[in-house]
């Protein structure tokens, strides 16, 4: 008999967690990605900011699923998908699934402005992260070139829109890599002439934390010397300065985009209704309505825990992951699924090499042990062993030297 | 008092070693190069082979002239030299100089054969070792897809042109790669639809060996499965086929180009007279004839020993580089230097994992010896100690897993 076949749009953190829970059982499963590795998106910052290189945290699909005797890998981009005749549309041809789980994540949101989407740089996948390392250094070296000293500045100046999470370990990482290590290599820089800006519309960062965490990140960042700029709206941006909403423009040859976020385009060609941020709206079992072969996970999924919105992170796409493959082992044996429900780990983020906030239920910690707590799980965490190494080594390195290893300006031709 | 300028275009072994070797002489130094990294060539098929991760193979140019008081660095492209009027002529503006010495070493030679340059890979740089990376592993993603042999065969059809030291290290990881690694990744690969092609007009690989090590590394090819093909010319390369002077046709989507080499454009651009490969012609002071305050290293210069053109290789550069040092500082005190001889310390070229041919005067070593000579040699002159260290975990990681950590399709994107 043939074994019904469970396609997973996307390898991310859930498409591969639902991957791992359906091995061993009587299904084929094919992993679809447009690339053809994993990405362990927390420390992608530290592509960007020149502290690790794309192997240390990224690992091909293929090695992954090796455990999987049941799974294999197709590399393609995913265009859409034909509900009624039970296909996922990439640009490589389609493939036919008895099961379809969509975990095609997230990408940055401009919410219709132009400006935003031409002159910024997102931070969402690892060609994004080397394009910010190169960009970064590549105004540093430019800057060497001009005696227009306003030139000179607007190519020193660095923003980062959005306090959140990522906005704020971008802006500190970009900040001690200026001030711990270029400041180093460019001798004749005077320091006073560059600019970390971290912008946020609301009156806080780190909204998502406690009070006392957001204080405790906000220290942290100012004593790090960046500007932080509060319940600040940008505008508009052009190819050398922000516009902000009072009128006050700021001259930037930079400006990386966190600020905004939605499912990713795969949620619209599904031609299925959709929720905030984009998101598929599904039933508590993670289905959409009226195709019960077809399950939606992690940042793609518009799921909500007590009317709230499960928040785009990965604990939430691993959790569902699991769940997804349990259901479809149900499905497989005639048991209706129980709904999924998120038990919340906790959240953290970290602020530059020696300082960070953890809020693990009534557990807050701040400062230096909230960086040594997340320094251990992101330690654990990251891809493989030889990762591990790899990057222990480069962190290590970092702290006694403060010296960033691949600060190299790199492009792949073709 | 104003001290001289010394301009050095190129950080490759050559630049480098004449900026160290004018390290606290009462000259002012400006290294040039297009990257703002300097890189480890001999480990370069390693990045292409998916072995290496950029960031162990170059380091930046400003972080190894930190040592060198004197010395500052600026990227930019150069374009030319204005030898009447003392500067060197960039992309980015003119630099003056009162000393000059170019070093912007070599780039791929296609005799004039434009169906060469156009669908074939080069492997000089590191955007280009990236491009051939991405390049085979789409390569083998692809074939996935098709349904096709013969299209298959092509997309599984890696061609190594050019039987020198560079093509037999390419040929030798490629196979390896494949036979090893991807082997492993495509469970439902028929691995008899796979060749590997190392293509030599000559009658022999590895011409600057004595006969038995060429022997002994034929005989390596072979055994790691590669077809080598001796006395054979490529005329033609179209994006799918290789045309044979005898009229044969090899279907292959990869064609990667090591047969020929030439001097950098700059060389032509001087206007200076040139010698064979395009090198520019100079006096055994390295020195270019009526321009004594011009001197030419490395690959970009034609020197010859005993009337014989000295080779491209890394000994030459470096000793060339030690030597116009010395040149200056002679020029500087009113001495005449005395000329350049070169002392050679051998020639070595790997085959794989486990087997190298080292030629050391008059010991000759080959196999597993000869590959534990490299791997010595090479480990202790890679780039920096950091990088010593994530090389050692990789090979070793290679050697005892037969795998791969960096098989990734990156593309930075701007």
């Amino acid at each position: 008999m043939k074994r019904p076949r469970v396609v997973i749009a996307g390898a991310g953190f859930g498409g591969l967690t639902c991957a791992r829970g359906l091995k061993y059982k009587p299904v084929d499963v094919t992993l679809v990605d447009r690339n053809n590795y994993h990405l362990f998106t927390p420390l992608l910052y530290q592509v960007a900011s020149a502290l690790l290189d794309p192997g240390e945290i990224a690992r091909p699909v293929r090695q992954l699923i090796r455990p999987l005797a049941n799974a294999d890998f197709r590399q393609a981009s995913i265009t859409g998908v034909d509900l009624d005749g039970h296909q996922l549309i990439t640009d490589h041809g389609a493939i036919a699934y008895e099961y379809l789980v969509l975990a095609t994540g997230a990408q940055s949101d401009y919410f219709g402005n132009s400006s935003l989407a031409e002159h910024t740089l997102g931070l969402k996948d690892l060609d994004e992260g080397l394009a910010i390392r190169n960009h970064i250094l590549s105004q540093f070296e430019a800057s060497r070139w001009t005696d227009d000293p306003k030139q000179r500045r607007a190519m020193l100046t660095f923003i980062v829109v959005g306090g959140g999470p990522t906005g704020v370990e971008m802006a500190g990482a970009t900040s001690e890599l200026i001030r711990l290590v270029l400041r180093k290599d460019y001798r004749d820089l005077d320091i006073n002439e560059v600019r970390v800006v971290l912008i946020e519309a609301a009156p806080h960062v780190l909204v998502q934390f406690v009070p006392s965490l957001r204080e405790a990140a906000l220290h942290s960042l100012r004593r790090k010397g960046i500007e932080v700029m509060l319940e600040t709206k940008v505008e508009a941006v052009t190819d050398s300065a922000v516009k902000l909403a009072g009128g006050e423009e700021i001259n930037a040859r930079t400006v990386i985009w966190t600020a905004g976020v939605k499912a990713s385009a795969l949620a619209q060609a599904t031609g299925v209704p959709l929720v905030r941020q984009s998101r598929i709206k599904v039933e508590p079992s993670m289905q959409i309505r009226g195709h019960p072969e077809v399950f939606v996970i992690g940042d793609l999924a518009g799921a909500t825990d007590g009317g709230a919105p499960l928040p785009m992170l990965i604990p939430v796409a691993m959790q569902q992951g699991r769940y997804v493959a349990k259901a479809i082992r149900d499905a497989l044996a005639d048991r209706e699924p129980r709904p999924f429900e998120y038990r919340d780990p906790g959240i953290m983020a970290t602020i530059g090499r020696n300082s960070a906030v953890a809020q693990l239920g009534s557990v807050h910690l701040s400062g230096f042990p909230g960086w040594v707590f997340w320094l251990a799980v992101h330690l654990v965490n990251v891809v493989s062993f030889r990762s591990r190494v790899v990057v222990l080594v480069n962190w290590a390195w970092e702290y006694i030297f403060y010296d960033r290893p691949v600060r190299l300006i790199v492009r792949a031709r073709t």
